[in-house]
């Protein structure tokens, strides 16, 4: 069963790539035994993250993007990760709609992630979908995510090249700064740049620019202008991201960059085995007996995890 | 040794307490059986914490707050969180020699606690430090975070009562819903609420708040408006604050909330000692020897970690 879906999976087959991405997402047992399956044919894809502020127009840069990449001749696979808020839920829903267009008429491959539940689990079952795309022969991965909160920076850092968009009425540079925008960017981009500010949103980005220590100190980031609605900058947009596709490789920093991401899924997978091996049913009845005792400042919440490990 | 320095620090002794809050700072092995030993004593202190973005003046509230629970006869803690970014390092030095004002005349105890290092740390080690704070007798601890990135979340959210204070000019009420804010939120201050832009905000607020599902549902969150450099506005809030100190008490919520974050503290604890006990030298070798081979996917990381577990 695996073993034919992984074949199919390997030979680009659409129903299959969803399906992986489901056992994926649903955390099934089956999942683990596929990637194993599909692991020695991953690594060739380049992923590129795209982050910011919601209302940044990141879908219609990923759309374009896509299609550009498409004509070029790339096979493209697209993971998007909405946080599911009361707040953005539609808008983004909306986004995801308009979206499928790119789908259509080509390979590209696309893909919605709801955080329910943990976002931290959102992280690694992005990274594990990345993998299927990846084996299935993607040369170019998009991982958009909105760039709030932590797990969802570590998923734009799992990223090869890094796009942060940001657009003149999102505010300043400040409120990027301030969200850790600016320290994961590889590139940036002020969407609708036609509007009023994007002027002022430029200087500001690159003193800060300047202030900061980059990434990557022998490199200049680039500040691309883009009106993504009317396919404005786009082109621009996919050469910097080649050139620091470039940069990576020619100075061995690919490799290095991999190597680390690599290291963190090797304890990310431990530490989620561990907890998992350590809550066995008489540990957890054990919790349930003491938590009162520890409420009410009986026992010690280290002396009941000592004894939790004896 | 250790005994005399719980006593210490049982009988509200300075020095006690701050050598205490140094070795849970330095991660010293003597700091987990101090909070040991001063484990008994806790669970009396109030927690409130205070967040929002920077420069919305949370160390001026923070300050007259201390001073007014101080003038009506509660003794008081203060943790602040400065993360150490280039960017902010030197404004949050220069509150908090402002701060130490309030520190001087009365028993309120202050201590700033940087972020070297990992953040995910450091809400470990205020959470630590509020513990000792709680043994030596304070009726009030307040911690003061940045709210900024998911570990700094988790510090505003260990807090028994969680005030977000924001300014007119800190942009609008749609930041303040994107970096996380409006879920953790008891009580919203609007800080320079003298300045353009308040009524605005006070409007966009209070729709957000009843738009989305608040923590407690059958209790309206309230908005305070302040301008804490004059000191208005800061009783008001200190009101606010007892009287969702009375709401979580009188209805079984404040132990229901204590009781979950001690589960989280449990989990951590385990979780921490689990990493640390699995690491012996022999895997951390296993790892090494690996590594080059699972990026060159020769070995893929899910079986290797399997190897690890045997």
């Amino acid at each position: 069963m695996l073993n034919k879906l992984a074949e199919r999976i390997l030979s680009s087959e659409k129903n299959a790539i969803a399906r992986g991405i489901s056992l994926v997402e649903n955390e099934s047992k089956q999942a683990g035994e596929l990637l194993k399956l599909l692991y020695k044919n991953t690594g060739k894809a380049y992923l590129i993250g795209i982050t910011g502020p919601p209302g940044a127009g990141k879908s219609t840069i990923t759309n374009g993007l896509a299609k550009l990449l498409n004509e070029k001749g790339y096979k493209v696979g697209i993971i998007a990760v909405d946080p599911t808020s009361p707040f953005t839920g539609g808008a983004l829903l909306g986004d995801r709609i308009r979206m499928q267009d790119s789908g259509k008429d080509s390979d590209t491959f696309i893909r919605s992630m709801a955080t329910r539940g943990s976002l931290g689990g959102l992280a690694k079952k992005a990274k594990e979908a990345c993998e299927i795309l990846d084996a299935s022969g993607k040369d170019f991965i998009i991982i958009e995510t909105v760039g709030v909160g932590q797990s969802e920076l570590d998923i734009a850092q799992t990223a090869d090249t890094t796009v942060v968009v940001l657009v003149p009425e999102s505010g300043d540079a400040v409120q990027t700064m301030k969200a850790g925008l600016m320290e994961i960017g590889d590139i940036f981009v002020i969407n609708k740049s036609d509007r009023e500010g994007s002027e002022s949103l430029g200087v500001a980005l690159r003193t800060m620019l300047h202030l900061k220590m980059t990434r990557e100190s022998d490199r200049e980031i680039p500040v691309v202008k883009t009106v993504a609605s009317r396919n404005k900058g786009i082109d621009e947009l996919y050469d910097f991201i080649l050139r620091h596709k470039l940069y990576l490789e020619t100075k061995g920093k690919l490799e290095l960059k991999r190597k680390e991401n690599l290291l963190k899924q090797i304890n990310e997978l431990v530490n989620n085995k561990l907890e998992h091996k350590f809550w066995t049913d008489s540990r957890k009845e054990m919790l349930d007996k003491q938590i009162s005792k520890i409420s009410q400042r009986e026992v010690t919440p280290y002396d009941f995890v000592d004894e939790l490990f004896n």
